[in-house]
């Protein structure tokens, strides 16, 4: 036997040779294996346990002894006594390797553990936290050396765990001495280390066996949603929104910066709105995840521009008009409270992932996170709709962004019976192309209108309205079935073959359900509708086109819809609009809540971070308000599904009636621009 | 001529060559010459005026040609049209050199222009501020590169200034915008450089002529005071001092310390308390110098500990009780409206000098950095005398501190006539050694109180009691004039020969004046507090024994008393009271208010504050409380000046009458320890 040992760690492969003796979490670290240990080897956290390998290995030509590691002791039987110990653990901190050995690293005593998303791209997420727990023994007050208590935990910080330069926020600082009497000078120190100083965000009294928390919030104009998140797995314990509380200072953006225009003390108003709203967020979460709201350390936030500059207490005036000047656009590093998120662990940080433009926010910046475009050699366009629809195109080679003011439409607003997704909202229509007659869904009822037992089972929602994804398929099924031609006229009663087509002063509007024999509205699609939906999918297409025209290129490979909205869209139907450019229809995928998943991946990883942060430096942006070609997209792209460009994916799934209904009169349909 | 030129810079005496056509400016910074400039050499802000020096220099071996400088030029020309250029006087930014010259650099263009400090040291002033003034032109925003404001700022910076990773507060970035729109792009940026990333503090729109200025406070237990100092001369434009508003939880520390510890909740009343104080003070600088608050873009503070943690809302419970221990003994970097200091700067900081211990203030490292007994090799005892004296033994080889509970009995506390140091008090005493006869003077009259017209000019505030230094200068006279004796015992009218001395319960007391014929007090020295003012000194004295025992002296070379009340003391009566070691009378000298220097010290030169906080490190620190000795050295001085010690340079001036009333009866003077 030798004075050394070869030891290989699964499943990294990583191998070395080490001094007999030398325990396994030393080897690991000599080795650059990622084992976890919050006390720093001293046998108290069991985060470090191992299952170490014995018998022959011929693929590493290696037989591995029975005493290949020292025999557990006292220390590991203590805690197999009192906490329990799977059977072949131990504790990485007390075996030491005595002969040639494979240990094997178990996922959960990984630091950097791997989290497979269920996400399109199913890309895998590496945990990486900006905040760790550090358990230490912090030296005793000394009148000869008078140093203070932060000075020594920092000084222990540093021998035991090699943080340097600890700071320090005054809110932590006040409950420094306490903590550390009440811990008998033994405390876990909540570290955070997103960039700059090393930073003591929370102190708890011994160890601290629960995991740390963090928030995913993603700030949106109408709802403020959030993850609380297991720091340590990246699992989700509570997911949970409310209603933006400045709603009421305006429907949209536009509304709320005209608000602040109009209004001396507006701005102030709208952030106190805000970030009461995000403090009352925090406080729900830990509630259903059932973890005390000082036990979240960092809060990471993606929003638009202009919820950025009012969160931040930032007058978003700029971003009323050109050339939307935004006050700051990287990435910010805060303390929660700046926010106003109160009672999360007293130094708790804040991430804001960058901006990409003026009208191109961080909520666009966690798509790219998430989504990744640049990782993949087919070429892929993601819509995410709002409002303002964020607009990405990109492969390895290059990525694009812009904005485009699709206004708020496609969320059932400027519809005549438009309303939110909500109990009894239609929310799905089929039109029969023969004989032209409806059926549909609302929302909280799973039965087709047609079918036995609808009526009772609406009965108490009642039949209310039309949301967003409702109207894009009533528009495209009158599209389908010869009741609107491709210009965007409906057609008469005559001209349809149809009594559903009612006139209404020149136009016409399609009836799809009369609900006033139970006290209910007349839901009709009217040609204003049609002129409304028709401005709002011309501008996303227009913008996605001029992304195309930069790339250079007249087809994507893929078509990702972000955003709720964009997971209750069909992709035929929207298609058939002409929302977004042909492609094949199984290459049209949603990506669901793609700016969360983008924030909750910031929150688990630095490395996250850093990267949406280069990768937004290098996104090329396109600013559709000044590209004298998106207005000719914009009108080409007024005809359902367009007026040039060919459709041939659409073609071979869908044949669209070669009707026109144009008899000389009518609107034509002229597009204007809107911002919000 | 060759292609360069010999260019000597006084009176740095710098020199070297540069290229034919090179501004000053520029070889200035080539060549390490301290001249200032704003706006960074576009003839806008005339900070780099240079007198070239035109003929023979037999010294240099040089001889400057009339056209050793480019002719001047328009921007000069402009500017002494609308300015004025002084003669003689070029633009260092405009100026190129074309031959061999030489060129002054005028001390108002000197960036780190030395400032002679009118202190007992004498030593010369650098001024090296935290916070310095940049005059930047800024990109205007681009649709197609949509940075931030705030990175366009931060390039120019970077670009002009090479200011690398400028940081920002919020509350700095909600004024971006529109100062940068209200200058049209061109900025004065006032950046810290004290430490850590660069920070704007503050954005003034254009070239920014004022200077930017700074605050040194003093924060002690009983009064706040204050400097506001121009920070590019050091120069003090305004003095202020208020009440420390804490006063009402208590007179002295450990009152406030007791209130806190007795009612929840005290802590933070406490820091309110302190923190509106401060920034009152603040309001009343700016007015009385006449300044916009908001032109204030730094704060320093010293105070002794427990009003550091008290204004940092820090719990001071720990500096109550052994071991003593400080939160935090580093120096702090913060916002100043961390402190409750608001309406500075918006980004102002805040610099709080470090703790020397537990009982050793930041006010005590700031009359060690004012002081400097480190750069001195004869040995300096630096006593700073309050609540609790702080006490600093040093010379160049190494420097002690340490503190002691002298008690309040030398600012007029426990005295039975005693009172603060108010108009009405009496400060100065002498007592004629052959009748007994006192004759006083009281503060706002300049006679004696034996000269005429003495009732008159003290009708107004009458004469109400004595203060520290007049009860300090009575026990002293009763001691030369043989009505005290070493113990400390007042002889009877008997042993005395004079009716002053009158009996009290089994003691006696000496009749100073007589004020009941005007509605006054009977005004005396009992042996009250001839006790009080004997355990007071005893600890002060045993204080500076200990630091010169651990130094390995019996005697010091001079004494410096600090604080206010140290300017009042008179060297010769405090020698007689044993108060200070024996030490030749001529040198011991007043530092005046040190701590006060220390701190604008700080707040003029960044090197000062890396200075202290380095020498904080080195100083050795001797806590009283537990050195056995400190007990010993109390109890031998008790007498007056002291039982054992010889005190030879006292005896050169003075002469103590031998004489002791002991009968038997009277306390002993017990020595008895206290913290406050």
């Amino acid at each position: 036997m030798t004075q050394d040992a070869l030891v290989i760690f699964t499943p990294s492969g990583k191998r070395g040779r080490v001094a007999l003796g030398t325990p396994v979490l030393t080897a690991a670290r000599q080795l650059g294996v990622d084992l976890d240990s919050v006390c720093g080897g001293r046998g108290i956290c069991s985060k470090c346990q191992v299952a170490p390998q014995f018998g022959d290995f011929a693929k590493h030509g290696l037989s591995v002894a029975p005493d290949a590691l020292s025999p557990v002791n006292a220390v590991e039987e203590r805690y197999d006594r009192i906490r329990g110990l799977a059977a072949g653990r131990r504790l990485g901190c007390q075996a030491c390797i005595m002969g040639d050995v494979v240990i094997d690293v178990p996922a959960e005593s990984q630091l950097h553990r791997q989290v497979i998303r269920k996400s399109a791209t199913e890309r895998v997420m590496e945990m990486d936290p900006a905040t760790r727990a550090f358990y230490v023994e912090v030296a005793q007050p000394d009148m000869h050396a008078p140093e203070g208590d932060f000075q020594r935990l920092a000084a222990a910080l540093e021998f035991q765990f090699q943080i340097k330069g600890l700071a320090v926020d005054l809110e932590v600082m006040r409950h420094l001495q306490p903590t550390l009497r009440k811990g008998d000078w033994a405390v876990t120190a909540a570290v955070y280390q997103g960039g700059g100083a090393p930073r003591l965000v929370g102190l708890w009294p011994g160890l601290r066996e629960a995991p740390l928390y963090g928030l995913a919030i993603d700030l949106g104009s109408t709802t403020i949603a959030g993850h609380l998140v297991e720091l340590t797995d990246g699992r989700v314990l509570a997911s949970s929104g409310l209603m933006n509380p400045q709603i009421r200072f305006g429907e949209d953006l536009m509304s709320r910066v005209s608000y602040v225009m109009m209004n001396p003390g507006g701005a102030a108003e709208m952030t106190r709105a805000v970030q009461q709203g995000l403090a009352q967020l925090a406080t729900a979460l830990a509630d259903e995840a059932g973890v005390p709201l000082a036990d979240v350390v960092e809060a990471v936030l993606v929003c638009n521009p202009v919820m950025h500059h009012l969160m931040l207490g930032i007058d978003p005036v700029e971003l009323g008009q050109a050339p939307f000047a935004l006050a700051s656009s990287d990435s910010l590093d805060l303390r929660a409270s700046d926010l106003g998120i109160a009672g999360l662990a007293p130094g708790a940080r804040a991430y804001v992932l960058p901006l990409i433009a003026g009208h191109v926010g961080a909520d666009a910046a966690a798509v790219a996170l998430s989504e990744a475009p640049e990782m993949r050699p087919d070429l892929t366009l993601i819509v995410d709709v709002g409002t303002n629809a964020e607009i990405i195109l990109g492969n390895s080679n290059r990525v694009l962004a812009c904005s485009s003011p699709t206004g708020p439409a496609f969320e059932g607003a400027q519809i005549s019976a438009g309303q939110r997704a909500a109990p009894g909202a239609i929310e799905r229509v089929e039109i029969d192309p023969a004989t032209k007659e409806p059926r549909f869904k609302v929302i909280g009822c799973d039965l087709w209108s047609t079918e036995p037992g609808f009526a009772a089972a609406t009965a108490a929602t009642g039949i209310t309205g039309i949301c967003g994804s409702g109207i894009i398929e009533a528009v495209a099924e009158m599209r389908m079935a010869g009741i609107v031609d491709a210009s965007g006229l409906i057609g008469s009663a005559e001209q349809v073959g149809s009594s559903r087509s009612e006139p209404q002063g020149r136009t016409h509007a399609y009836l799809l359900h009369d609900a006033t024999a139970t006290g209910g509205p007349r839901i009709a699609v009217t040609q204003g509708d049609i002129r409304a939906i028709q401005l709002a999918k011309s501008a996303l297409y227009a913008g996605a086109r001029l992304l195309m025209d930069e790339m250079g290129v007249d087809a994507v490979d893929r078509v990702v819809l972000a955003g709720a909205f964009g997971a209750h869209i069909s992709p035929k139907h929207a298609m058939v609009l002409g929302m977004i450019p042909d492609c094949p229809l199984e290459h049209v995928t949603s990506a669901g809540n793609a700016a969360g998943t983008g924030a909750r991946m910031a929150l688990c990883s630095v490395s996250a971070r850093r990267a949406i942060e280069a990768q937004v430096r290098r996104i090329a942006k396109i600013e559709t308000a000044i590209e004298p070609r998106f207005q000719e997209h914009f009108v080409a792209a007024n005809a359902l599904p367009h007026a040039t460009a060919p459709f041939p994916h659409l073609a071979s799934v869908v044949t669209l009636p070669d009707v026109a209904f144009n008899t000389g009169g009518g609107d034509g349909g002229r597009p204007r621009r809107r911002r919000g």
